[in-house]
Formats: structure tokens, C-alpha cells, sequence
């Protein structure tokens, strides 16, 4: 593995240079884009596996093993065999959003009855949709959603999302933070709580679940903030009464940047423990960008290179619609060489794409080698919210996607 | 028409109460939305010609009637009756930026000679499929793109994007800025003019364009800044020598929020006139939003009204994804009411979508009556840079299309 203070953050045993050659899962990457086509997401069975048994093993290593479940949130990439991949391994469970989602889920091979639910704003169509799925788990965020719930499946257990009026996530980044000083549109507050539990009551339902989730993308650094989130989230599920289930939600980050560390669940299972150990509460979690995000590349054409005044260009063939956390949440997809000669000068290059908007820059001042025989690029991090949030502006929504085995 | 100090600045003949009812293009949105579905965006033939009318008009006025053309910039908004609608006035060409718009204008009854092209970071086989295209006219934003175009159509007329190093737009939106102060990667600048035009001189291409686009959304305060952007670019037109048409770009704003006035066309062709007036260059203009934005409603659903904390949430069947503005570039579209009667008290609310994220706000404290006899609201301004934009985020991307006769 060639290290140096540019590339030593990212690489790891299955994504690395090996002699000249970058390869992603025991793949040569030029070989795969040559192969695939460009602009193309190509994703990493492996990692993903991988990043599934971490998250399990911290699990199990703190004593939760038989009492927490993890569940995928699909709406950080539902690419179809990246989720029967998932199903198959036999470890995870589905988040699922909208009732298309379901749907979507149910056609890779999850069942029903592996399906948390939980969403914002649904229509009555939506309801109609979700109650046909026997098993599915509803969360309701508003009083409105527990009465139309109620309605329909009287007598049944649901799950109340609420909002502990705290937020966490990646600092700097209040994009991604769901509760906060403000008042946001998730989940019931405790000053709606009673009420809550009252129209629960109407309709005969069982208060099972308590739900949080409160921001995206934390690391170590912010697990202090995590367990002040859970602290105030005590008094939902002692106030519920039924509780016996808990979802801390998702968020869970990786490094995205540099200086980033990865997130250290030894010191994660530590929070959960601390408020969950003298208790039976079965744990939930929902990882989205820690099971697929750093398992994606998106691979690129080099389209250009030219110095305008004092900034080096590189173009591609790909622009933030077809990814959009570098240009609108501030996560820009470090750009890599596909080959790389260990000690050859760097120089700071901004990657830009082929969108006539101003903010289609993928990242600016990459250090990147000479890349007059380079034909392509990597940008790594593009498993997550990057193909599942594509659009087809200016009609350059066109990619390939790719599991790797 | 009834008028409020809440609701006047939008209405106009076109959309406006009658009675009770809110009225577009003749029609009751109501039954609108209740025939479509929802969400659906309607959009209006009569407002669209009317938009290009008047812009028509006022270079008639100045007396550039002769010597100007409107290309619309269909990366708008390139739902395929409109671009018909807009071949069929005659009055209008395209401003295209990619080759699959290209495709898709001719498949609306566009002939290639209509058609302006302006793109960044093309790759060779856009090159080739551009080349096809008998008629096109290519603008070239690098100085690899002119030599790349040169290869394939060497002895032809082109244009040149340049850079002028300042920009213009929507105060306070730097999303919305294509030039300015740092180096972008739009055009070319003066310091790598020379070399362009020496790059062309070898493929014997004539220089007939300059192109220059630097900025989104602006309004009359902004004009003084058009002046200076075209003060600069002076220079290119005449160092290049051969230039028989400028293009001054699209960016031609409409009003947005309460205090916003509409752009003063008869200021604008002042502006225009200062500088072309003593010559014969033929001028062009790309306007996107101001020919399509306000000709369009998005029309949701009411799924939910809730009080939680400090803030009443209106909840609606549409999020973000469908049409990013509001949330990723801070330009909210009103909601507003389908039935409403004059002198109803009205309250703030805070209308939210349906996807699992913090941005998912369509506008904050906006004042609508009591809407518990509303099935919908409508969103205004929702033409340009929505249903082109959208995504499948949380599979939450279908939506209806509809335009008005």
C-alpha cells in the first residue's frame, strides 16, 4: 500500500494503490471504468459486508448482540442488488421512507415484517399503500399520524417519533442537524407528548417504540452530544410506559475529510450502554452513509485540464446532479488517480463538472498528480445520497451503476 | 381581483381571486388540482407567450427589434409541449448545454439552426454527437473546447463564452453568481484571449460570437452592475475583431418575494442601448426563468396541520426533491390558497414536505388562512429550475405535468 500525506487518509486494504494501479475490492478501477462506462457509481459487496460486521461486532462486543437490530436506511442507496446483497446477509433490516420504498424493498427480497417505517407528512394514499403490508412497523411523527395510523389499524403497536429538542451532527454543517434550538418538522415534542399518548390511547394502540434522530454524519467528537440526546429522550420512553424498543436513528458518519477520524464504536456501544445496559430495551439503528457511503466510488472521465487565470482546472464528464452532497451539503468526493507513481509531484487542481451552474465543483484545490495520461478519476465517499438523489438537469442525468461481488 | 397586503404582489389578471376562487389563466386551480392530481405543475401557455411578448416588445421599442434574438433557455424548464408551444410563436430560438437537449429540442420541432449551444466540460463523444447537427451554433468555453470543435469542424463560425471577472445576480445569493471575484470555471478570461484566438486562427474558425453569462436572477437594482459586466466585455468584442453577434446571456429575474419589483424592461434596453446602439452587432438574450418561472404552480396536496411547540406546520405531498429551490438556493415560492375569502384572518405557517430532511421547508411563516376546508395550496413561481431539477429522492420523485392552452 503506497502511503503519502495526500493519500494515506482513504486508503485501506480493499480501496489502494497496488504497484501503479488503484484498486477498489481487488479490481483494477481503470479496468472497471474502461469496462463500465462513465459517468458510474460501482459499489463494494465487500465493504459494505465489512462495514456490516463492524457495526454488528461492536454490538455484540459490548453485550447488545441479542438485543439490537440494525436497519438499513434504503434512501441512502436503493440500488436493487446492493439491497438483496443486504437482505441476503441476514444482519439488517430496512428504514423505509415513503411507501415506494416499501414497495421497492419488498421486490429485492426484504419482507414486510423487516421494514421500520417511519416518514414525514403522509398523504392518505400513502396510508392506504402501507397498510396493505402485514408487519410493516409504522413510527408516527405527528399527532395527525398516530389518528390516521389509528384509524386503519386499531389496536395494533406503533412507534412515536420524537423530537428532544437537540440536535446532532457534523459540525459546521446545520444542513444536517434535525432538531435543534428551532422547531423542526420531526417528530412530537414533549410538550405534544400527552396528547399523543392520548390519541394512542383512542385507537387502542400500544406505544412500542420510541424513535430519535437527530442529525447525520457524527463522528467521535460528537458522542458527547449523542448521549445528551438520549438523556432527554429517558423521559419519552419512561413517560410512554409500553416502550420496548428503542431507535436511536442513523447518522452515524465517516471521514469525509483529512483530518477526519473514524468513528469510534467502542466509544459508541459505551453511550448506548450507559443508558441501556440496566435495562431490556431492545436497541434499533439506521445507518445509512456507515454501511454504503465509503463503499461507492463515482467514476469519471477527465475532460479537460486548463490553467484560467490562477486556478487549474480539471473537467469531468459528471456534474452535481448526479451527486449532489459536494455542491449542496458542503461533502465534496475527494478526487483520485487511478494509477499513481509513489513520489511524483502533486499540485493543487479544482475537479469541476460538466453543469453550467456555479456551484458545480467537486472539489476545489485537489492535489492531484500530472494527469496528461490519465483518461479517468475516482471520487471516493459516492456510495451514499448520490445516485438516489440524482437528477436529470441540463439531461446530464445519465450513469451506470455496478456491484462488485 | 381581491387585494391584500399578503397576497397583491403576486396577482395578476392571469392568477388571481375571483370570488372565492384563485383563478390561472381562466381556469379554477381548484379543479385543476383535483383533475391532475397532485403534485402536478400546471403551467401556463398564455403567461409563457405573454413573458416572450413582452421581452420582444421592449427590444422593438428600443429599436433592436431587427437585431436581437430571444434563445430560451430550455434547461429551465424542457417539459416538451412548451418547448412545441415556444417553436410555434416564431419569436423564440434555444439556448442548449448539453447534447440530449439538443436531442430533445429538435424532437419538439426545433430545427438545429435554432439552436445556440453553450456547455462546459464536454467530452469527446458530446463533441461527436454535437458535430451531426447541421446548423448548431457552438460557443466555446475553454480554450480546449475550441480546439476540440476545430478538429471536427474546422473553417466554421463560433462563438467564445468569456469571462469578465465580475458577476451579477440576485443580492445576497452567491449560488447564483457565474463571474466574480474568484476564477471560475465559466468562459475565458482576457488573460487567455490571445491565446484562444490563436488556437481558433489555426482551425481557420471565425470568432462571429461573444458570449459572456455571469450571473442569475436579477432585477432592475442589479442593472447598473449589467453596465459594468458589459463594459468589460467590450474588450473581447473588439480584440477579437470578427464579432457580428453578442450573446449577454440569460439571468433576466422576476419577483421572487413581497418586496421584489419586476425588472424594468425599458431600463434594461437602456442599458443595452448604451453600449450597441452606435454599432450593428446582433444581441442575444437566454432568459429561463423569466419567459417560464412565474408562468408555473405547483400544486399540492394538504396532508396535515399541526401545532408543535412555537410553529404551526402545514404539511403537503411534495418535498423538495421535485423542486430544489427553495431549499438548496433560498428562493421560497409562496404558498398560497385555492379559495380564499377577502378579509379571512390569517395566520403564519410553515408549510413542509415530505422527505426525512431538515431542508424539506417550502417556506417558513407564510400567512394562509385557516385551511381546514382546503384540500390544497398552490406554490407560485414554480415554472423554472423545478420539475428540471427533480429527483427520485426517498422514491418521492412522481409528480404530474400539465400545460394550459
Amino acid at each position: 500500500m503506497v502511503q503519502t500525506s495526500a493519500y494515506d487518509w482513504w486508503q485501506r486494504p480493499d480501496l489502494c494503490y497496488q504497484g501503479r494501479q488503484l484498486l477498489f475490492n481487488g479490481r483494477s478501477v481503470e479496468n472497471l471504468a474502461s469496462e463500465l462506462g462513465t459517468p458510474g457509481f460501482v459499489y463494494s459487496a465487500g465493504r459494505v459486508r465489512d462495514n456490516l460486521y463492524r457495526l454488528r461486532q461492536a454490538l455484540e462486543t459490548a453485550g447488545l448482540g441479542d438485543r439490537s437490530s440494525v436497519l438499513y436506511a434504503m434512501k441512502a442507496n436503493r440500488y436493487a442488488p446492493l439491497l438483496t446483497l443486504l437482505k441476503q446477509t441476514g444482519l439488517c433490516g430496512i428504514d423505509a421512507c415513503s411507501p415506494r420504498e416499501v414497495e421497492h424493498a419488498v421486490s429485492c427480497g426484504f419482507d414486510a415484517s423487516d421494514i421500520s417505517f417511519t416518514a414525514t407528512s403522509l398523504s392518505p394514499q400513502d396510508y392506504a399503500i402501507l397498510a396493505r403490508y402485514d408487519g410493516l412497523f409504522m413510527t408516527c411523527d405527528t399527532l395527525h399520524a398516530i389518528q390516521s395510523w389509528g384509524q386503519l389499524k386499531p389496536g395494533t403497536a406503533i412507534g412515536i417519533r420524537v423530537n428532544p429538542a437537540i440536535g446532532i451532527g457534523r459540525v459546521g454543517n446545520d444542513k444536517l442537524q434535525y432538531a435543534g434550538c428551532g422547531t423542526t418538522k420531526f417528530g412530537i415534542y414533549r410538550e405534544q407528548f400527552q396528547e399523543a399518548l392520548e390519541i394512542a390511547s383512542q385507537y387502542d394502540l400500544t406505544i412500542s417504540k420510541i424513535h430519535f434522530h437527530t442529525g447525520c454524519g457524527y463522528l467521535t467528537p460528537q458522542l458527547e452530544q449523542l448521549d445528551r440526546v438520549i438523556e432527554q429522550c429517558q423521559w419519552f420512553i419512561n413517560t410512554a410506559g409500553s416502550v420496548t424498543r428503542v431507535n436511536i436513528g442513523g447518522g452515524l458518519g465517516v471521514p469525509h475529510l483529512v483530518d477526519d477520524q473514524p468513528l469510534d464504536l467502542q466509544q459508541w456501544t459505551a453511550v448506548l450502554n450507559k443508558h441501556f445496559a440496566s435495562n431490556d430495551l431492545h436497541l434499533e439503528v439506521e445507518p445509512g452513509d456507515y454501511l454504503v457511503k465509503d463503499a461507492g466510488l463515482l467514476l469519471v472521465s477527465k475532460t479537460y485540464v486548463e490553467t484560467k487565470r490562477d486556478t487549474r482546472f480539471v473537467g469531468v464528464n459528471a456534474g452535481f446532479n448526479i451527486a449532489p452532497e459536494p455542491a449542496h451539503y458542503g461533502l465534496p468526493f475527494q478526487p483520485v488517480p487511478l494509477h499513481w507513481d509513489s513520489g511524483s509531484p502533486m499540485t493543487p487542481v479544482t475537479v469541476v463538472g460538466n453543469i453550467n451552474e456555479a456551484l458545480d465543483v467537486w472539489y476545489e484545490n485537489a492535489l492531484l498528480p500530472d494527469l496528461a495520461d490519465h483518461d479517468y478519476l475516482a471520487l471516493i465517499n459516492a456510495g451514499a445520497y448520490s445516485a438516489s438523489m440524482a437528477s436529470n438537469h441540463c439531461m446530464r442525468g445519465e450513469f451506470k451503476e455496478m456491484l462488485l461481488p
